[in-house]
């Protein structure tokens, strides 16, 4: 089945994601794995938390996607998410990279490199972590905000990360990029406010490696549904009064979960180019 | 003192636990341990969540019981796991395992069997996992979302397995069975989005082991008194208006803390057969 | 510029926290992780949750001050905690240190005491961790919540280790108590209700770390100010309405993030003596 990249699109990911629940093995950091298990399952996904060398293959053996987010990392945790990527590619299944913080130190930014090379299906960072993986200019992030204003530069260097990789490669910003380097949609849903929720980035990219195993080969188009899903759920807490990042966080899980096909046609805003 | 089967003995329990706060000591996964320490508070017990060999027969030297979840496993956690299971069974303390994912991996598989010959006062799992514990059929489980439909199968698991390690064992599901290989007791409280917040069902078994300190030598009373004071407090979250999963997880923590005589004395479903 | 110990000097280091937007580097307990972060950027400051040894170091290089929180404890973390406290000394940065439940078991307590040599800014705990780690009496802390009922022994503890460490010592309670050996703030914010929602003692703690590179060289009002913002931000949920934890927690981090100039002027509550 052809994926659109639109609204209709969007809602046909989220029904296929309902219907068919993907369980996503998520090797992930500790401060993303509350809010992201439970984004997964307010999306109908089955979420399993894996990391130990002991499992993590056989956990990706009856997965249908595997997400590798590097945030909280050690050496003791490297091993697991090459084995899961390595787990990933020898099944056919697709496989997403978040790399959280890639260039804040050179440790974090050698592991990123390294598990690039492992060919994730998808990457997905902010602005300078895609600058940094790209090992364009971009100096030190800040942390895991992102800090290249220059949204340009950003896209160039995912565009060139995506013809060198062959994976499709997201940005997230104002409006979230994705190309798989010659293509690129556009994603202008969500809300500011999002950035005052820990792991809400985290979060979404669990939610790409959810879609991505619905429609082998169409992994533009899939990522693109997920962001706009996510940020579309967001929009609508804070049009119910949402006051700060508590109670933005309470209702974008309430509307991940209860989010209409009406709602997704009206408010979902994918465009090419 | 002696605990009833019913409303009444859930509203003692949980009077009891309000009023003698037990320090439970829990080692567990990493996505549960925000929502299971809040759990704990909300129902007026003091969680501890050591896993470190170096001190965790201490904390249970200190604490009422143990609970051990083997969620997010891994190599550096088992050692951990078998000390405080140990030092609980050499002072006497209840100790409760709940076996997430057991036979979703061979690795979590031999675990779990590991920790039951350490004599757990009380197992509580799903269907499937209960039936991989139990060595009974039951394919591979869908991470640790329980996939066996036969809830009569479970439950004879669930006694076999009673009778052969001496302990209770609860099968969580619409309805929760608890055993202890010849009583049954049957608890009926509890709403379905419950499933869609990660970590409620490992939240819940940590409430049983705060109850099981209580009534020495009732553990089937005890552990139906939690899972219905749990699933009531669900309930009256749901009654109140939540929209979703968010929703419900805030109105949950609430009910946990307010939950009244009149509110457990009218809505506790526990029955024995 | 100079900090008042006053209500007018809460909001100033509020406001400070918002434009700056200092990065903290946290080195923390599992259970604490998403509401600190959440607490964190609720402030208006940016939060780094890394404790490898194998980045630790750089990441309090681009970080404005270090909070080390030692709440689940295991060898493997403890060298992240030392190279990241050398490094923020070694760069002249502040960090706070955390003793959660020191004195509950022996290896908590050697490891607290190894932590305190090296030369936190500020040690902030409740009055069973500041006796157990000046070494006066106290016996082994009930998990980390605070069992010592007399705050004076508690405050005489505080100003003895203020003194011979040369750091800054809080004690929370129901009023909070802060000296550096000789001068002593008193915070009278906050609702006993935060105790029945896990790691607020360990988050306002991280908001005392982003607060205390501020004003250099003003440890003392600076930590004031934290606790009575925080304090602050869960009278006024509490004044919404709050049910229970559940709604509490949430309102907590709304108004934190919404505080005004005139709620803070007409409710922080810091004094001197």
């Amino acid at each position: 089945m052809q994926l659109e990249a639109s609204a209709a699109g969007c809602w046909a990911a989220l029904q296929a994601c309902r219907e068919r629940s993907p369980l996503v093995q998520c090797t992930t950091n500790f401060v993303s794995m509350d809010i992201m298990a439970n984004t997964l399952l307010a999306a109908g996904a089955s979420p399993a938390m894996a990391h130990s060398i002991g499992e993590v293959e056989d956990f990706v053996g009856i997965a249908s996607a595997l997400l590798v987010n590097v945030g909280t990392l050690s050496d003791d945790w490297v091993g697991g998410m090459r084995l899961g990527a390595q787990a990933a590619v020898a099944g056919g299944k697709p496989w997403v990279l978040d790399p959280v913080g890639c260039g804040a130190t050179l440790y974090r930014s050698e592991v990123c490199a390294g598990l690039l090379r492992l060919k994730p299906t998808i990457v997905r960072g902010n602005a300078s972590e895609i600058l940094a993986l790209a090992g364009a200019a971009g100096g030190p992030t800040k942390g895991v905000d992102s800090t290249a204003a220059a949204d340009d530069d950003a896209l160039h260097a995912a565009q060139a990360l995506a013809r060198q990789h062959g994976c499709v490669v997201a940005v997230s910003g104002a409006e979230d990029l994705v190309t798989d380097g010659s293509r690129v949609l556009r994603v202008a849903n969500g809300v500011p406010l999002l950035q005052q929720i820990t792991a809400t980035g985290c979060s979404v990219t669990a939610l790409v490696a959810a879609f991505v195993c619905l429609f082998p080969g169409q992994p533009l188009e899939e990522n693109a549904a997920a962001l706009s899903y996510f940020g579309l759920a967001a929009e609508l807490a804070a049009a119910d009064g949402a006051k700060g990042p508590g109670s933005l966080r309470v209702g974008l899980l309430d509307h991940l979960w209860t989010l209409s096909q009406e709602q997704v046609l009206a408010g979902s805003k994918i465009r090419e180019g």
